[in-house]
């Protein structure tokens, strides 16, 4: 309950998952130990691969699961619930196991990003959350790593806030574009909560609010001769915009002894701009001065600005980041894949669809990604069954589920669980690593990545297989559905 | 502060309005009274108008602003901000005037939605967080609005919080929807918060946890015989999820009389798999037995749908709503168009730019709507100087503001005013609606507009023209600027 003030994410729930609930325990259903995937089908814009964020937002919302007194009237006033029911979600905890790939972790469809088992009410209840969390954490991060590698190491901040879809979309989606890879952002408060780095300088209303626009920019020198970045497309950039900044830096900067400063293009073609307006910045001496470019980036157009030799230093990229707008839907699933019986017996489930790819990988899994020793690099991702240990001192044949033909030897290569332990029985056993961490990991993971899979279009398809065993089972209980 | 606590939206702004207001103060201009337009530029999808929302956020934002302690002690250790600013911040309190259109209103580009009439300070802080807010409600409210008028008198359920981007957007994004004429939505908090009706029923997990699906399909019947709505397509739609279905229906509910349930499909052929199972619905002689429809639906492929004679009587939309995949981004922006000097004169400010559009209109304004009176229907809205009053018991030339030669008179209209004060020095002074009083209005107000507006592709441009008077202080100061 309450919402924009302590807000209560138990309730942010389908409300099927409550109606399940209650069913289940109708059906005496309650306690039966179960294990759900939460796994996507395909990377956004075409991409390779992915980047798995929001992992500690589902750490936070699962340590504090609860149903408050209100919650409880609210859901007796749906007249649909038994008082059995209502008492169990008064007394509700979450006793659950949960395994997870850390943050910043490159991943690739069908494999499992979250792995829960829990008793069926509970594992069911954590879906809705978890799953708009993770999407949309992992939607950015991945957009922003796309935009990063477009800037070839220039810094790219995030600009998007207005333009989120919420508030917590810009809040959170900061620090996603952070663990992305950006370098900082505009949103004041995703630095207070989260330490992602935050700056700004000026709007147009600055300028707009002076008399001139070389009276502004000599007011904003004054109160900021450290870090003076002038935006200069209020009026016209090359005519008046570029020169009253030299001028405001020669008048102010100057006697200071100060050489780096920055302007700010945010209309017109930024490619002529930006080449012009360095040209004018070098020929006053004002070398160091930096020039950051806004306007409608994404990595497309960022790529073409750069391969037009356009002179920017610093890209501010806003909504199409903050909202991935090629392609705003990560479409993460949450699919039950087994569930154990009393004497701790596992029975793996299957969900079919005609759409192949729609069918899930069933039973209690292991991810490992194999690294070649000699390179460092990522040669597969293998999905074992949860009993299975893959020794990585000799050589292991692998296939492509979809086509089983498709057959590699590996060798000389090391093999990595990639699911850690985030809660034993309903515990957090997780030390969870700092921002900066999880974005020099994902950085670092994203290295290991062969660059025909970095390819932004018709990239590399990178292989995600099954064991023998975990196949032989997928492949019995497609042949046993009718 | 805080994140998924008590969180404080006051720090949800771009650093930016910060450094521009600590800026301000330092040159003397924080008392300055500036007068600031919340508007956008053109309707996503390419759309005839758009659906303003989020209002109600808004003013429990602007009710809420101030500073905290941690707030100060977080800006202090950026060191950018002087001593003086932060004792100001740490006195904030919003003193000015606030006009907006109602929630629900049909709106059209270059309008405004917002006008803040405040000191510099004040007014300049208020903009990301506005922006944020009206631009995510009225982008959901606006392609909700496009989704329901597609299913044609049919109820559309949001369904779409898993794929929300982050929590809040799940949450209001539900009331937005709402608003903009969805019927309920499967979001649980979003009813327990504002009252839209939430429901759900179950997911492919229930099917799957039951050794059957006949099992699983009679366990909800016996748990809820009154709304009975069963997900057929786990396994094979027409061979086994519609023929167990009606087994369990004839079974569970034919014995106590009940004719109402409902089937839903999620997968496949809606249109050829709808046509099926009506047939073997209606066959088995449950005729009253609803199919709900769900699976990456949007306006157009409902549109299409329907126009194939599926037998579709409910559509639940996910993604594609809640995130508006098609066109995500909302672009409101917020400019200042006048100051105001000590002694009260108030001079108008625009924002030039080489694409036309983006000139803004200057000036503190007013914006009147004028409807036909023999039909109801809207004929235009007119934007005047905030002094101006529209005559409407005789006639009046308006005109085209970028092509002054189209010429039109209107008469035997009804002028109405639009914006409604929402604050003033201050103080809330808005009687704020219901939410069902928003969406109810906001179903009578599309309704005022023509067909041809209301088209989804290529729609008939609607007029905002400029009263004489404005359009030449425009003009001026088109020409006065460099």
């Amino acid at each position: 309950m309450e919402h924009n003030g302590k807000l209560n994410f138990t309730m942010l729930c389908d409300f099927y998952e409550l109606t399940m609930g209650n069913g289940y325990l109708a059906a005496g259903m309650d306690e039966r130990v179960t294990y759900f995937d939460l796994f996507f089908r395909s990377v956004p814009d075409g991409g390779g691969f992915a980047i798995a964020a929001g992992l500690e937002q589902v750490i936070e919302y699962i340590r504090d699961l609860h149903f408050g007194p209100e919650d409880i009237e609210y859901l007796r006033s749906k007249r649909c619930f038994s008082e059995e029911f209502l008492t169990y979600l008064a007394h509700f905890k979450f006793t659950g196991d949960v395994w997870a790939v850390p943050e910043g972790t490159p991943v690739f469809p069908r494999e499992p990003l979250i792995v829960v088992r829990a008793p069926a009410i509970q594992a069911q209840l954590l879906e809705t959350y978890m799953l708009c969390v993770m999407n949309h954490e992992s939607l950015i991060a991945t957009k922003a790593s796309r935009i990063v590698r477009a800037a070839q190491g220039r810094p790219v901040l995030e600009f998007g806030s207005r333009r989120a879809q919420s508030s917590s979309a810009a809040i959170v989606g900061a620090r996603a574009a952070y663990i992305g890879g950006c370098a900082g952002t505009a949103c004041a408060i995703s630095d207070q909560l989260y330490g992602v780095p935050a700056g700004g300088t000026m709007a147009h209303a600055w300028v707009q609010m002076f008399d001139t626009e070389l009276d502004a920019f000599r007011a904003y020198c004054r109160t900021y001769p450290d870090k003076a970045t002038l935006l200069v497309d209020t009026y016209n950039t090359l005519q008046s915009g570029v020169p009253n900044a030299i001028r405001a830096f020669d008048e102010i900067l100057k006697p200071l002894g100060i050489k780096k400063c920055g302007i700010r293009l945010d209309s017109g073609d930024l490619a002529y701009l930006s080449k012009e307006a360095r040209k004018m910045l070098d020929a006053a001496g004002w070398t160091e001065c930096t020039i950051t470019c806004s306007n409608a980036l994404d990595e497309y157009l960022i790529r073409d600005l750069l391969s037009q030799g356009a002179r920017i230093d610093i890209f501010g990229v806003g909504e199409r980041l903050i909202t991935a707008k090629s392609d705003p839907v990560f479409g993460g699933v949450y699919k039950l894949v087994a569930v154990e019986g009393p004497d701790g017996t596992i029975t793996p489930k299957i969900k079919i669809s005609e759409n192949v790819a729609k069918i899930t990988n069933p039973h209690f899994k292991k991810l490992w990604r194999f690294y070649a020793k000699d390179t460092g690099k990522a040669i597969a991702d293998y999905l074992s069954l949860h009993d299975e240990t893959v020794d990585d001192s000799g050589t292991l044949e692998i296939f492509d589920p979809e086509a089983t033909w498709k057959r590699k030897t590996v060798y000389d290569f090391q093999a990595k669980e990639l699911l850690a332990p985030i809660f034993q029985n309903g515990e957090l056993v997780y030390a969870q690593p700092t921002l900066e961490e999880v974005r020099a990991y994902c950085a670092a993971q994203v290295d290991t990545l062969w660059p025909e899979v970095l390819r932004f279009e018709n990239p590399h398809h990178y292989y995600v297989d099954l064991s023998q065993k975990l196949w032989d089972i997928k492949n019995d209980l497609l042949h046993a559905k009718k």
